[in-house]
């Protein structure tokens, strides 16, 4: 209850006019029910809660739904689990790597793709190379312990990372290669994060329901020198990842 | 074409087994009609649309529906028109007024409620008060021009800011007033960011679609001498909005 009040609104879900939409009730009563359950408990069957909350099967399954989606609950089999938390994910490091261990959990990543193509002037701008340059394109899902949580576009210029397809593995950390194999020092970087929704092709590569809510960050890196050799595009699940910053001294 | 390079996954949309669902197709050639109709145009009827994707009526709301929650387009009045770029809000300044600004957009608040209550033991540890103690809540809405496009709680003890219910203007910005009415200078902060769905209440305050996906930004902040002044609760419209961050050197 004092969660609560500093959790949400205290008056979340109702609206102005005082009704409650009957999916929204039954959804307030499931809530609840998790607390009480807790992490990696069994829901009772839909027609159980749809009884125990009075509602419709339908309705229920509109409150389900949302649950789901939040990542409060997710399936297992053919049941439905009260959820853990969502991992943290430290936004000023960028680390996935740590974000994902200080969960307690394994990070990985499984290989999708790796191309080159010819950079075009855009490309080429974004990069500071000759329009034509190669570029890399890498491809990975995110693993938590062997769990799918996300998937990462890297685009980095080939003559700064010319070895990339030969002696870098995959299931590594791309700044470890970065720093280790061709001595690109971080320098700093630039990051965008925002949500959309998972496309059929990035659901299915990330296992989620289509349509999911996804949080999309978009990052460039440069060197100490300055070279930007690397542009991300990564898609974290909604409902397993949040993003955390610490602050200097907030302005207005 | 080549900003669709980095802007996204090359093979963005196009499920591993090469099939595209036909709403993802008829979306793919509603993105190609917005980029040359621009922003604010008006999109033709939904059976125009329908027509020239070759899809049914049906199909085509499911494209339009994605388009809608990402924020892509937007209803005004009783057509559909091509929305402008999400605003881009500075997280490491949490300046809600700045990033509006920069948009050449006015920010704006309109007052919701603003209620104090007795802390329980959980809000008071978290503001390091005695139970008892009263602690304001101030809920505002988010404007940029005249759309609403955030809901705002904050909390904050009654004894570090005791004029608010008399001398604050709720259309200021709160950090200016404890700056300048209690001398409370911003020492640090901590933020969390996360993507939720619009609860009915919220939906309603905030003038969405139920269920849109929002940006939830979760901020602690205290003063020079670490006393904890604020905590806030901001719910952004993830269709308008997206985050940004300048990263140091960055780790893994």
């Amino acid at each position: 209850m004092l969660g609560g009040i500093l959790g949400s609104p205290v008056r979340e879900g109702v609206p102005e006019h005082g009704r409650m939409p009957r999916y929204y009730a039954a959804k307030a009563q499931l809530v609840e029910l998790l607390q009480e359950l807790g992490e990696g408990a069994v829901l009772p069957t839909e027609r159980e809660l749809a009884e125990s909350c009075g509602v419709a099967r339908e309705t229920l399954r509109l409150a389900l739904r949302e649950l789901l989606l939040e990542g409060r609950v997710r399936r297992q089999g053919r049941g439905t689990v009260v959820a853990g938390p969502k991992i943290e994910q430290p936004l000023s490091l960028s680390s996935y790597t740590e974000g994902v261990r200080r969960h307690g959990r394994m990070p990985g990543r499984r290989l999708i793709g790796l191309d080159d193509f010819a950079a075009g002037p855009d490309v080429a701008r974004e990069f500071g190379v000759e329009v034509g340059a190669r570029i890399w394109h890498l491809e990975r899902v995110l693993l938590a312990d062997e769990e799918r949580v996300g998937l990462e576009s890297t685009y980095a210029p080939v003559a700064l990372l010319p070895g990339l397809d030969r002696d870098f593995d995959p299931a590594s950390s791309f700044y470890a290669y970065a720093r280790e194999a061709c001595g690109l020092l971080p320098g700093g970087g630039q990051e965008r994060i925002e949500t959309v929704l998972a496309t059929p092709r990035e659901a299915l590569l990330v296992g989620t329901p289509p349509a999911l809510p996804m949080l999309l960050l978009h990052r460039r890196s440069w060197d100490e020198l300055g070279r930007r050799f690397e542009r991300v595009r990564t898609l974290y699940r909604g409902d397993r990842f949040s993003f955390t910053a610490e602050l200097g001294a907030a302005a207005e």
